[in-house]
């Protein structure tokens, strides 16, 4: 096999999805919602034939991008960014916002470049980042002593800035961020827009629940901050937009001169995304974006999605405390970290090779049959994992009947 | 922007399908149906709410392919390989063809690595190879002066194996073959097994127009040779074999420590490919397959795909002759090639920087509004691409208004 293929363990979805698959969990592991897609989403795939553009739904589309769906979301995310986004060059239409990342670190990093990475952070970054040839710095941050929120995540700029220097290429913000849930505030944002200015640094904006907020004024997108645009690849996620994570359909929005190296490899390795599901996201969006504007309250982007993923919220923390854990409320997305200190002591788990929490999920998932994430898996380092591995991280949107199914396990544990 | 991509010329469907859409054109460039996609087939994307699999549908599916589609896959290449084909480990869904053409060279190429490709070669080969560190090594087929068909390209075997090195590593073999329609025989294909197996060469059989014959018992897929299996990494597609080229899937069936390094790439890149038309290709798949086998009128794979496909070669190849080109009549596939030469005189192209082939196909596109590709694009060199620039290539896969149309601009060339 080629060297860049030499580490291939199975990543933790492989892993985990597997291991809850096999028994049965209930599973609040892998992140996507188990209740129904939106039927107003899902309709307009399943009633493509009933439209004028019936042949064309089902053949090669233009490669970057349905015109149909670079318009909507280049009028979108000009009112986000307050710039004025150019859907034929501006837009670039992948499968999943795995491939935009993909394609933004074989497009921009050179071997040796390094790409700070704010940990913990998504476990896909890191193999990328190796895969094109780069070097990936993490910049760990600090979780308060007793916390109870996500917002207690904080960085260390000055260590960040120690961590810069002239092979410095890149910085990857994950906001709302994956595993933690916190939401960058405007004054962190816009520290870290000061350091990629002063450092020249081109700036991965991943922003895939940026719709997962539960105020919408909260987010904060990194393009929107000034001068920032021009230095960022944002990427999003129709299938979490959408809550249609099958979808695999995801985009990178940026100027013209930044997106073209991503086309370069694009064009010659994907060509293009599925037509079908271009043509229905971009309905969806056609739908509602007039009424997330003008609306809110009928929109799903506005609310919809948000206020039926507080409650869900709500009710796993509950859920959480009953079972003895401590929770770090999120912000934003779909996911809440949980502290299990209290109730390891009990459990008297074998020691092994791997960090506690994988220990304990595996554990959890055999036994106990509920799925979840070990969060060790987002570090990068031996060091941080073993520092970090005293929780677990759960996905709470699930249908109601998935998250009282967990309750009943979670509270025997506790 | 990373070194990679220093060399992003748009590629030759970027430029062609646009122009065509630009200038209206009747399109016989890009290879893609324009009739409807067959109705059961999409019936089965469009109904997938009436299915007790409703939720799971549009979420994600296992990374490495959905159950269903590996199961009904696997035994199918099981019957053409004469092999047991492992659903879970044997089989690898991916983006199209594309991307499982990606992945064996990204899985399996180091730097400074060759590849030997058979020119003329799909366009996406070249650069695939040089992302992933390897060089691309061209073995160029010759063709008969004054041929008519496209049996008439042969491989000059000697001359292949003086270009094989230590550093050699992987043989790409693309049949149907694309641009020439050319179905390579039994004994073409045994004498490149021959060599594969004297000088350990990985083999990649890019067989994406197998469905594409006219009497299936000639095609012989390259797995299917005595010992072969071992070697091979198959790539197929959905969307050439049911005539949906935009709902971009495709897959790798070989032996597991083959596919390996293939799935470390996919499982931190892609992670998983679209559900829906996964579960639809499944179901198409199962319908057809026992047709396939045993009521062959009655199988769209068996005989309704190249029934259709030959009388419309027949009819392309006849209007062709109509216009003053000499088709080069394909055995297989979506394409034939057409010598323009007796045309060429009375033109008086204005002559550019880039190969007559392009001058003519821009001409024709914008002047007489007919979309064709110019076949010098899928050679590598400049002396090849000289040698090679008295042909247009033409998809014939078009509705017959399509080709009527056609019919009018080539009779008043002629
Ligand atoms: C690999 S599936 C992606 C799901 C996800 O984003 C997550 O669970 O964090
Ligand atoms: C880049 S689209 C693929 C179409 C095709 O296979 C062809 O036209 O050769």
């Amino acid at each position: 096999p080629a060297e860049r293929t030499a580490d291939h363990a199975a990543s933790i979805w492989v892993e985990f999805t597997t291991l809850a698959a096999e028994t049965k969990a209930v599973n609040l592991g892998q992140g996507f919602p188990d209740s129904p897609a939106p039927k107003f989403v899902t309709d307009l795939l399943e009633n493509l034939s009933k439209q004028p553009e019936l042949t064309a739904a089902h053949q090669y589309t233009r490669g970057y991008g349905h015109p149909m769906l670079v318009d909507i979301l280049a009028k979108m995310y000009s009112h986000f960014y307050n710039v004025q986004v150019d859907p034929m060059n501006e837009v670039l239409v992948t499968v999943g916002a795995y491939l935009s990342l993909y394609y933004a670190f074989l497009g921009w990093v050179n071997k040796g470049d390094e790409v700070l990475i704010i940990e913990p952070a998504y476990d896909c970054y890191y193999p990328q980042v190796k895969f094109a040839g780069g070097v990936p710095v993490p910049i760990v941050m600090n979780l308060a002593e007793g916390a109870t929120s996500a917002s207690q995540f904080t960085i260390d700029f000055d260590d960040m800035e120690k961590k810069i220097n002239k092979k410095t290429k890149m910085l990857v913000i994950n906001n709302p961020h994956n595993p933690t849930g916190k939401l960058f505030t405007r004054q962190e944002l816009e520290k870290l827009a000061e350091i990629a200015k002063k450092h020249n640094l081109i700036v991965i904006a991943d922003e895939v629940y940026e719709f997962h907020v539960w105020d919408k004024n909260d987010m904060v997108r990194f393009a929107s901050l000034p001068g920032m645009y021009e230095r960022t690849i944002s990427i999003g996620s129709a299938g979490k937009a959408f809550s249609v994570t099958g979808w695999k359909l995801g985009w990178a929005v940026g100027p013209k001169q930044l997106l073209e190296p991503l086309k370069a490899i694009h064009q010659n390795c994907v060509f293009t995304c599925s037509t079908p599901t271009q043509m229905a996201i971009a309905q969806a969006f056609q739908l509602d974006w007039p009424k997330f504007l003008n609306d809110p309250k009928n929109s799903y982007l506005a609310t919809g999605l948000s206020d039926e993923l507080r409650d869900k919220r709500d009710k796993l923390a509950r859920m959480l405390e009953e079972g003895n854990f401590r929770p770090i409320i999120p912000d934003a997305g779909y996911f809440m970290l949980a502290d299990y200190s209290h109730l390891k002591e009990g459990l008297k788990l074998a020691t092994e090779q791997d960090p506690d929490d994988f220990v304990f999920s595996r554990w959890l998932c055999r036994e106990k049959k509920l799925a979840v994430i070990p969060p060790s898996a987002f570090y990068s380092s031996r060091e941080q994992k073993e520092k970090n591995c005293n929780m677990v991280r759960l996905c709470y949107f699930k249908k109601n009947d998935t998250l009282d199914a967990a309750e009943v396990i979670l509270k025997k544990l506790g």
